[in-house]
């Protein structure tokens, strides 16, 4: 079957639906499938599982000049969960999926393969506020600003592409997976190793309140706890004057925690100065 | 390539996804591809278009016990946009895909294609205020009931389930491409036509202060507006009356629109008693 966009308009949305439904032969165990709501399969003690799946492109079913991105996650839950209402059937599970496109001219593109061996690595704001703020959540607690960090991250954005068009970092990633974890990536991706120094990881006020720093979780939850959303790169030593002065313009709190090596491996210093074993690194979906 | 779910375990993800990269060669104009924050992608003048997709699956990324659908929704987006910052792009167009999984036993499933000639037509709530709310959204107000309703719509969850597990509907569906439009979907499934009469359509205060009822919008909004996500459902004439007590002990206002006819088409009755003509019937995303 050729369809042209021609075709597409004289038959309509539904009408290509039609068609295709015409083509399907339903599976064995499918109680539900094209034209209703949702779709239903069969599970072994007779219960159905009905999926239901909507997308939203923006300009077509959102405009984000009229609509603020809490809202529209709001609307897209409630648009699914009125096709599993129209079907009679209890909410039982989610997945959400999001695609967000981005511009930029090549040569301002900051991958993670540029850190060379000597550059400075770079850490924005603090760390391991969201795996705190996990935690407390977990514990009944709704309120301050750890579990606003988890709940609400702020994206580093301004920072950047600030950072982009100044020309100044070899290469950066977002810290979603865990700082080691993350770093690593970058460490990967560019062949080189590097030194971390402990007392230099940036940590709120809060945190210092919760994890005592004499316990082993005062470090391991900053090392490894993900969702921080904090930006994490590299930059020649030669160019550490002019990233503290535009972060200093931008207002964000900036850390210099270590330095890329050519021996392909992290190592931790304490603050004592001895390397510690790193484990975890970060957060696996499979592990 | 075939993996088990112990060689997934040991890969772990992240071995997995460098797997994977070893197998890709990256098509032409393709600048980033796996293992960074974003794909990119070069367009004719020389812009990259970068790329990111994340998916959060509940139990795994997200616990609605812990967190609202507002909350997940807006960060959902904050994860993406750190995404873009880690690659330094301007955010340009966001897709959202939603997948959403229910339970119900088969015999309690309401199917689109169960409406039987003389059954009755009902719809819940008011019709027309998801399109008001736009038209007032484009205008620049951002407050008011029409305005809540298109931004926070709440889906009929308890009214569709307290319709199946009383047994009384004999078709359903939500009303999220126009009235007139998600009848005729119930319709055709189920192989019958309707009288719809226009007085009988039921919209809000607002909605009949905004549109004066003489002029053609007041009508058109209602019949083809989208978004409503108000139950529309069939029963035969003989459950009209519990379904009357139903939606009474409910506390939903609940309208009885017309009648389902054998004769495949629908016929729009206006306040005089004439048959309407039917253009467009509500949102296609081809035309």
């Amino acid at each position: 079957m050729k369809v042209t966009s021609e075709d597409m308009r004289e038959l309509g949305e539904f009408g290509l639906i039609d068609r295709i439904a015409a083509k399907i032969v339903p599976g064995r165990g499918v109680a539900l499938g094209i034209g209703d709501d949702a779709a239903a399969v069969e599970q072994a003690n007779g219960v159905l599982t009905l999926s239901t799946s909507d997308m939203l492109v923006e300009g077509v079913h959102f405009d984000l000049s009229l609509c603020d991105p809490g809202t529209l996650g709001r609307k897209s839950l409630a648009v699914n969960l009125s096709d599993i209402a129209a079907t009679c059937a209890s909410p039982a599970g989610m997945v959400i999926s999001i695609t967000l496109l981005g511009e930029q001219v090549p040569e301002k593109i900051v991958r993670r393969n540029g850190a060379c061996t000597h550059d400075l690595i770079f850490v924005t704001g603090t760390i391991g506020d969201s795996a705190l703020g996990l935690q407390l959540l977990r514990q009944g607690h709704t309120l301050g600003p750890a579990v606003a960090r988890h709940l609400d991250p702020s994206p580093r954005v301004r920072e950047g592409q600030a950072l982009a068009v100044a020309g100044l970092a070899t290469s950066m990633i977002d810290v979603s997976d865990g700082l080691l974890g993350d770093l690593q990536h970058l460490l990967d991706n560019s062949s080189v190793g590097a030194l971390v120094y402990l007392d230099k990881i940036p940590v709120s006020h809060q945190y210092r309140q919760y994890f005592r720093q004499e316990c082993g979780e005062f470090y391991s939850v900053a090392l490894t706890g993900g969702e921080d959303y904090e930006l994490l790169f590299t930059a020649p030593p030669c160019q550490r004057h002019d990233i503290i002065s535009l972060f200093a313009k931008l207002g964000t709190p900036l850390a210099e925690i270590g330095e890329v090596t050519s021996e392909r491996r992290v190592c931790v210093i304490s603050p004592e100065g001895t390397v510690l074993p790193v484990e975890k690194k970060g957060y696996d979906h499979f592990l």
